[in-house]
């Protein structure tokens, strides 16, 4: 097989100011890197889009560096192997990696994890198997902790942590009841087996959703912040667990929000109603539930007890459109590039 | 003995609006009380002044029931049994009970504890052997969980509480940073074995801090809210824990503090440095940990590894005057009452 020559990349080109805008990338090509010892040339099949790299666009400290301008957009990826200078990895294998917004890649062999088709297909690795579906099983069971009867609240919950939030809560024996945007989400939640699906867009969300908490929130599973945060927090229970992964509605933000300065509520509320707000990024998890997650989470899927919905974009010059419009809720599951590179 | 006719006792007069005032409070008489099977008659030695009886004024919903306007003010107290309709409990005895501030009580005998006077000290049962005490080992200790090597901050320092969160770091193995009003705390502070001692009162106070703590904060024990707190979030590590067991900066507070809304990026900091904030009551960790408690921390008073100080106020004419003085900082030690009974 003869080897490609020209790889296209998407770029940040500019830090955004707010909401990304498509001149904030940049899709350029550049030839094809070489393979060392010890690497692989991948061609990418698909890329994972997912909220943190909003984060990663910005030059504010997080739990990541921020990237460079000019740095190729980092994301996961299912890829093919085209080359290998590895043993063990061979031509055809096909790798879960970390190359970004690109078609080719060179990647170190220590830091891709071969995908066995024949158990799952491969796409999953980047959802319900992967990363999201990983933050959703160690942030409910390690930190949220449902127990059977106990009510979780999860917002953006079609999407792929908050649809495994609610999935993995039933199975658990708690009550599950989802937020989404639409009457189109809420039936899909309903069809997965929510309790509950509460459209934050609604007039009068807030009184929805103490409407389908009767007995308060023992659960919060936060990944937007924002007005859904605020509708929840005078119905959180004694005790309740807040595992907070995400805060997407606050990403795009540029100026502090006007006043009252509402701290001081917020930690009275946690000192008067003993609540736990605990922040995690999966990766903390890795070396103690990984092993499990993969087990349990494969054995649920196969079993239907959790169901996945992916939202499929064709063409990796397509991705920066499709990143600004998951930023405001318009993906309907989980949001993977077709990079297109399958047929070459 | 001929039991006496008239029972002084101190009831919340009017809610305080912010600062209570002497006037939301009055001293009255009245007779005192009879007592039926399973009851005892108490003569109050010492009355235990403490912070949350400030939230017990409001009527705002919190962890407990407010107090009626009328209501005898709460509190714990250890008290001399001068008559009693229980078998296993003489007269004579001395008991830690929760009868207020007042001069006599009739208490139900399960609501009681007897205290050994050749053990400790009775006064301790209500500071470094009672629920100050407790409140710091179980916080740090099962929220906390200082490591070895890891920086604990503590404010309201050479208080009931943050005198024993310091000491009990230090026996853990973590460095302790103590916060003080004044000079004179701070040096006690020092005493103690704190690490260090920062007054909050100096203008560069959160320079101050930020120098004390080189390699970041990874427990901050919150009893105070306010400027401290404001000084501390910055400086929290990654993975740092928040017990949350006060905030009394807070508590006399009449308005919503102006903007901006600081909220948002409270939960951002918990999501990017994966922060523990948890809100919690002492008596959460009754069942589980209170032996525990009684055991070790006896054992480490004995030892002189925590010791206590005391700040003695005579007279129960003079703990509304106390009480308004500890809100504001101007107690040295636990504030305890001595209601001046025991010579009758």
């Amino acid at each position: 097989m003869s080897l490609p020559a020209e790889n296209l990349r998407v770029v940040l080109a500019s830090r955004p100011v707010g909401e990304p805008v498509l001149s904030d990338f940049r899709v350029e090509s550049v030839p094809v890197p070489e393979v060392s010892s010890g690497q692989l040339l991948l061609r990418t099949r698909y890329l994972s889009l997912d909220p943190y790299m909003r984060g990663r666009m910005s030059d504010a400290k997080s739990y990541a560096e921020p990237m460079a301008v000019g740095d190729v957009m980092v994301g996961g990826t299912v890829c093919d192997v085209i080359e290998s200078r590895e043993p063990g990895i061979d031509v055809g294998d096909i790798v879960l990696a970390f190359s970004g917004w690109q078609q080719y890649a060179v990647a170190d062999a220590r830091h891709v994890r071969k995908l066995d088709p024949r158990l799952a297909p491969p796409r999953t690795a980047l959802g319900v198997l992967g990363m999201p579906g990983f933050t959703a099983y160690a942030g409910l069971l390690e930190i949220g902790r449902p127990q059977p009867g106990e009510t979780v609240v999860v917002a953006a919950a079609s999407g792929p942590v908050g649809s495994a939030v609610g999935q993995i809560a039933k199975i658990k024996g708690a009550r599950a009841v989802g937020i989404a945007g639409g009457p189109e989400k809420c039936a899909y939640l309903t069809e997965l087996g929510f309790d509950a699906a509460i459209d934050h867009r609604a007039p009068n969300f807030a009184e929805q959703l103490a409407a389908a908490v009767p007995g308060g929130i023992d659960v919060y599973f936060e990944n937007v912040g924002g007005a859904v945060w605020d509708a929840v927090l005078p119905l959180l229970n004694t005790y309740a667990r807040v595992p907070v992964c995400g805060l997407i509605s606050q990403y795009n933000r540029t100026s502090r929000p006007e006043g009252p300065d509402r701290a001081p509520a917020l930690m009275s509320a946690i000192l008067t109603r003993s609540l736990t707000i605990r922040g995690f990024i999966q990766s903390e998890f890795v070396g103690t539930r990984y092993a499990d997650f993969i087990g349990e989470m494969s054995e649920w899927v196969h079993q239907g007890r959790v169901q996945y919905r992916e939202d499929i974009v064709n063409g990796l010059e397509n991705a920066p459109a499709a990143f600004i419009g998951m930023l405001e809720g318009r993906n309907f599951g989980k949001l993977i590039v077709n990079v297109g590179m399958t047929e070459q």
